[in-house]
């Protein structure tokens, strides 16, 4: 998608264009995906629990509202940027679909700067509901995991001081994250059309939720995750928020990171593995009976990319 | 759309059409929607709560019920008036999509009535279930919030006497509601083909209903607050419908009005800063190789409008 | 779509074949529907209440599950026989898309016929879980209206001994019905493509069953109600099934079938009224500019019709 | 979709090429699957239920969960394999479709070992929730069918001894799938374009779980069940898993096999009989005014065929 033109062009153009559009598809995601945790903890009349106890349907509410984050997200900025949102699809695509790997750390900065800023409307949107759920709990609010929820994620109290099953979860969650997107934007796999594989997208991101949801919230998504966290870190959830001494996931901020842009390696090389490389050959094979000149292979190995 | 033909044309054509368009879209979009929150509040067999205590999975009847009013409002007028259903639409394409600014106007005028009417409808259809629910509760209309919910919106409690709370929620989700649509009819961009643009701006309702919506109702539509109220006002809700000296929200009234009007011109114009002008800048560039004749730029700087 | 070929058909030809795939389309929606009734009643696991008292999760599973059966029962029979499944919409459409009279009687019978018969299997399927939760309950089939709920339809208790509010739900209901239907397959309007049509008339069901679904079941079709309800009144549900002496729904079973006649009218009326009137003059329009000889009107008024 | 190529082919093309994508549809469609059955069970914070009673909420969780499973299935493998993902629908297929019988054993393989891995992925990202959910229920894994019913299916307690009533539940069901599957990829019947009917036919097994699924699990799908039966087996669920002495459902694990398969050729066999052969005589007709060569019949009488 990148022009050749070479006549001087404003801000907005080129890369500058890109990251405008990254920034703006990652502020939506996460202004109603991180909304939607707001409303199954804090917002609905009568939630007013004190711990972190989602029941089934406020699961389906942060499922939809996550999913339905990612269809907007992509729609917003997919005509210009390809619609990333997420420095894990970054990642992969600079890995496996020759994505220029000198955009991936300004897209990663938009995508972080959009999630930082959406995590402040959030918090400005919901400030009044967070303190009313803090003071009836009668608990401050660095001690206020629910609260914390809304933004960031943690693993779940089962896994005790164990890092890998949190890790391995986020491996597996963006794995089937990025061989989904795969599939979804190969022209020449059955994905689909009509400009719908952002509307798809979206459900992969309810289907994770629903399924690969509640061991460790399933950020899939380092910006996701940081962005938000910082936020948090600054606005008095202390320890909670950013290392320190508090319980069982001191120190787990990493794990939303480095487990995302691994997994999303793993699944993209899986889809090539056993699905993109089939494609690739039967896109090679020459009928016997219409024996063409020798044309040259396609220069990419995997066009299915850049949604 | 508007023709140029001088004939004489019947009441339909023109603006006339369009306002029946109009007219006919909120009415549905009001009709499924305020009838959805009367099934979550007062139709569902056992539901008999006293107070205003949305459930999660009452949360998500209202959601989709109103999303999909909105799909459906937009599907029967879509052809012929646009689809706009809301008043802070038609402000944000008069503002930045060329809409004529004197079609506005009547166009609220058509909307407020259709909103007006539908709420009449569902009144008529659920005044059994909303004596039942009252007299359940052993209270008056005039003092239940609950029944009062179904018809139009009113601030958490959590507010206070804060008008800013609630006024910043509804410019916020307005915003959303107006970037979204934005972008998911501007042609240039990755919005969805095969005239299904009204399904996904159903769905951008439903993400800000579980993601924007419990704060204050989500009203972000002045027709879909202020019609259904005029009706709670005369068939008896009183102070709770109209300014007076009843609690929390005296005078609330005007905040989904003008909110929604403010956030819909800031949300487009965020679209048009970010998204547009990048896709308006791109459609000008011209590779060097095809040096071509001075081309009259497009005459409007967004197309994408008018749905 | 009736063909002009005179030689000798096969009993699947021309009517016949219609008539199997609105048996089949039918038998498919109260399969579905009826089923997902029985699921949310007698089939999960704990459900084992003693009276009608749908949770709103309950209802989420209801309104879907009929939404869904619509889908795919437009989807089975569209391609055949126009997708009716639907009284109500037999007659709507031979009142208003000439759609031809002498086929509305049989198309009746086979929709008839599939809901009688998918009520059937239905109970087959879930006698078990019928007879478990009348057990437990300790009441006798007869007395049972939860069970009889999964088959067909009755008035919410605060109508008391009034038959106008269920029968103007039953109005409103297959009204909006027929008005989106009408908008949805109008080409002329903006209608999804695609054949996705028939997804989203399925949605306009989930949404009459989260907005106007509890007054009184959204029967919303003659074929839906009546058909299981004959079942009823054979395997043992005796008055609640069909008029007796019991309690405030005695010869309730008329208006499920009168009402969405009546309403289905009103809706494709109201329909052409304001919209497809517009729509028709805005085709006849001629730019002075490209006068054209007299061409002949369109022989259909409204050609959004049979789907 | 059989190339005639006859050059030397790498492991990749031909059949192995579709076993890959089958072994990876299959996989997906358990790993989101029977994940979204985790989380309903033993993810969910605060779930901690001892016995298997899904709420409402849960179920739509595990409904969602499965048939989205589905729709992402079917869009990784196909462009290859044509996407079954089941040994119902590939015997199926191959009765009524011309799908080689030679290709469905193979297929089977592919399927069953894709549901084998992928349940050993669920179980390593579950088994801190799995091992927590039976500490605090104090109970040893091999009488956990709560835990059990993340992995495979068994029949509701109310069919006691009898194994009729599963087992014509699993024929209802997988007929509907296979009759529904049969209209949405009929290219003569109305089926969704735009490569969309993947996501429908994930929404008729989202249907299935609504309306015919709590008898027995809806398994609808050899592959689905046994795979991750196998698993459990070897992995400490003994006698639940595998015949043994255990309670009400011994010797069940052939009822999802068995009554899947017979359903299957069941649905496909009614579609054909009741819309197939309709649509092929129509395609036969010839209009008297045109009288054309005679023309050799399409040598495949049910085109629907192979997605």
């Amino acid at each position: 998608m990148a022009t050749t033109s070479t006549k001087r062009r404003g801000y907005r153009e080129g890369l500058n264009g890109e990251l405008l559009a990254e920034f703006l598809g990652t502020f939506v995601l996460i202004l109603l995906g991180c909304g939607s945790v707001a409303v199954a903890v804090a917002g609905l009349p009568g939630s007013g629990r004190q711990t972190v106890a989602f029941g089934p349907a406020n699961w389906l509410i942060v499922s939809w509202g996550w999913g339905l984050g990612v269809v907007f997200g992509v729609y917003v900025s997919g005509g210009i940027s390809g619609g990333h949102i997420n420095p894990a699809v970054t990642l992969a695509f600079a890995a496996r679909r020759r994505f220029p790997w000198n955009k991936v750390l300004p897209y990663w900065g938009a995508q972080l700067l959009g999630a930082f800023l959406a995590a402040g409307v959030v918090f400005s949107a919901y400030s009044w509901a967070i303190n009313d759920f803090n003071g009836k709990a009668g608990i401050a609010r660095d001690q206020s995991l629910a609260t914390f929820s809304i933004f960031a994620t943690f693993p779940a109290e089962y896994f005790g001081n164990s890092w890998w099953g949190p890790f391995l979860d986020q491996v597996i969650g963006t794995a089937i994250l990025l061989l989904l997107v795969s599939a979804l934007i190969d022209t020449r796999n059955s994905g689909p059309l009509s400009n719908l594989a952002p509307f798809l997208i979206g459900l992969v991101v309810v289907a994770i939720g629903l399924s690969i949801g509640t061991n460790a919230g399933y950020a899939i998504n380092p910006a996701r995750d940081f962005g938000p966290r910082l936020w948090t870190y600054f606005l008095g959830w202390g320890d909670i928020a950013l290392p320190g001494s508090f319980q069982w996931f001191s120190g787990y901020f990493w794990i939303p990171i480095v487990g995302p842009l691994l997994g999303g390696l793993i699944g993209i090389y899986v889809y090539d593995l056993f699905i993109g490389k089939v494609l690739t050959e039967r896109a090679k094979e020459v009928p016997p009976e219409t024996l063409r000149a020798e044309e040259p292979g396609p220069s990419r190995e995997d066009p299915g990319a850049d949604l």
